[in-house]
C-alpha cells in the first residue's frame, strides 16, 4: 500500500520504518520538501520511501496517518488538504497534550472535543481511525517486546476503515484479540485522556516499555 | 479493623460487605443516622456492623474509606471533619464525574486538581489514598472473576498508608504483583481521567466486568 506518514519525529520514523519492512511504499510528509529528519530516513530506506510537503505526500498516498504533534495536527492536516484525505483513511495517533504550564501536561479539547473527533469533523469524507496513541513508539510497532498480551485500541465512525487499521496492526505483531474495538471517534475522548495515567506510570516505573491490557 | 465507608451505594455497601466478610468491624456514614440503604445493610450484617452520621462514623474508625459520588465528596469529608479523619488512612474510591450534559460526563478538576488530590489538600493530616476508582464494584472485591492478572492502582504521598491499603487489597484477593504503585497523590489525575476511557470500553463491550492490566 502507499502510505503517508505526516511528522518526522520518533513515531512518525518509527511506524515508518515498520510499514516499509512490511513491504509497503512509505513517504514521510513535512512542511518543507527538503526536511532534514525526513532525508536522513528516506537515504536508510532507498527504493521503497521517498519525502515531500504535508499535501504532495497525502495526495500520493492511499493511507495516511497522522503522527504530528497533537497540538499543530489540524494546521498541518488543513496544510495536507481536503482533497488529498478524501475517501482515504487516515489514523490518528497524536496527542493533544500541552506542556506549556510544565508537568504534568493537560490534555486539550476544543468545546468538549477529542482531537480525533475535531479532525473527523474537520475532514468529514476522510475515514478518521483514532488507535495507537496509548503506548510510545516502540511498543506500537513491536507488540511482542512485552511480557504478554496486551491492547491496541481502534475508534473510528467507519466500520471498514477499522478492517484496515486492523489488517495494518496485526503486520505490526498485534494478534487479532489484542485489537479492542473501542467504538465510534466518540471514543478518542477516552483515549487521549489515558495519557495522564499512562505518563504517571511512566514515571512510577521509571520505563516507557510497558501497555495496558484489557481483560475481561 | 475499625472501618468507616462513606456512601451507601452500591460502591460502598459493596465494599463494606466484602470487608465484613474479611474480618473488618464496619459501619455506614450517610448525611442522617437513619439513612435506609444503611440500615438495610445493617440488618443483613448483625453484630459487626452498624450506622451513622459522616462524623461519628469517621470519628469511630480507624480507617475511611470515600464512597460517595465524586461531586460530593469534598462536602462530606467537610462533614466527617477533619478532626475524625486526622491521622488515618481514608481511601479515595470517588469519581468526580458530571453527567449534567449528559453522555460521555466530563471529569471535573479544580484549578487542574483531580478530586483525591483536592482531598489531600483539604485534609492535610489524612493519609489520602488512590484507589479502586477504575474498575466496578464487583471487580474491586472479586478481582478473581476476571479472566486473567489485572491491575489495581495506588497512588498517594504516604508509603506507609499505601501498604495497609495494599494489605486490604490482597484480603480482596489481589495479588502483590496485582497492586500497581502509580506514584503519589498527583497520579490520582491520570486515574480518573482514565473513567472516559472506562465508559467507552463498557459501552463497545456491552459490560463492566472488566479491568486493564498493566504488562511490561
Amino acid at each position: 500500500m502507499r502510505i503517508g506518514v505526516l511528522g518526522t519525529g520518533i513515531v512518525g520514523t518509527t511506524l515508518a520504518s515498520r510499514l516499509v519492512k512490511n513491504g509497503h511504499l512509505v513517504r514521510l510528509g513535512s512542511r518543507t520538501v527538503d526536511n532534514v529528519a525526513a532525508a536522513q530516513w528516506v537515504a536508510g530506506h532507498p527504493d521503497v520511501s521517498g519525502q515531500g510537503t504535508f499535501a504532495s505526500v497525502a495526495g500520493w498516498a492511499e493511507l495516511v496517518i497522522n503522527a504530528t504533534g497533537g497540538l499543530v495536527s489540524l494546521e498541518v492536516l488543513a496544510a495536507a488538504g481536503a482533497h488529498g484525505l478524501a475517501g482515504k483513511v487516515l489514523i490518528d495517533v497524536a496527542n493533544p497534550l500541552d506542556f506549556s504550564a510544565g508537568f504534568p501536561p493537560t490534555v486539550v479539547a476544543h468545546d468538549g472535543l477529542s482531537l480525533g473527533e475535531q479532525i473527523q469533523l474537520a475532514f468529514p469524507d476522510a475515514l478518521v481511525v483514532k488507535s495507537l496513541n496509548t503506548m510510545n513508539a516502540d511498543v506500537m510497532v513491536h507488540p511482542r517486546s512485552l511480557s504478554g498480551s496486551h491492547s491496541v485500541f481502534v475508534a473510528s465512525d467507519h466500520s471498514e476503515a477499522k478492517q484496515i487499521v486492523s489488517a495494518l496492526l496485526q503486520e505490526f505483531g498485534w494478534t487479532p484479540g489484542e485489537i479492542v474495538d473501542a467504538g465510534g471517534i466518540s471514543a478518542s475522548r477516552g483515549l487521549e485522556l489515558y495519557l495522564p495515567l499512562w505518563l504517571s506510570l511512566m514515571g512510577a516505573m521509571g520505563s516507557s516499555h510497558f501497555n495496558v491490557a484489557v481483560v475481561r
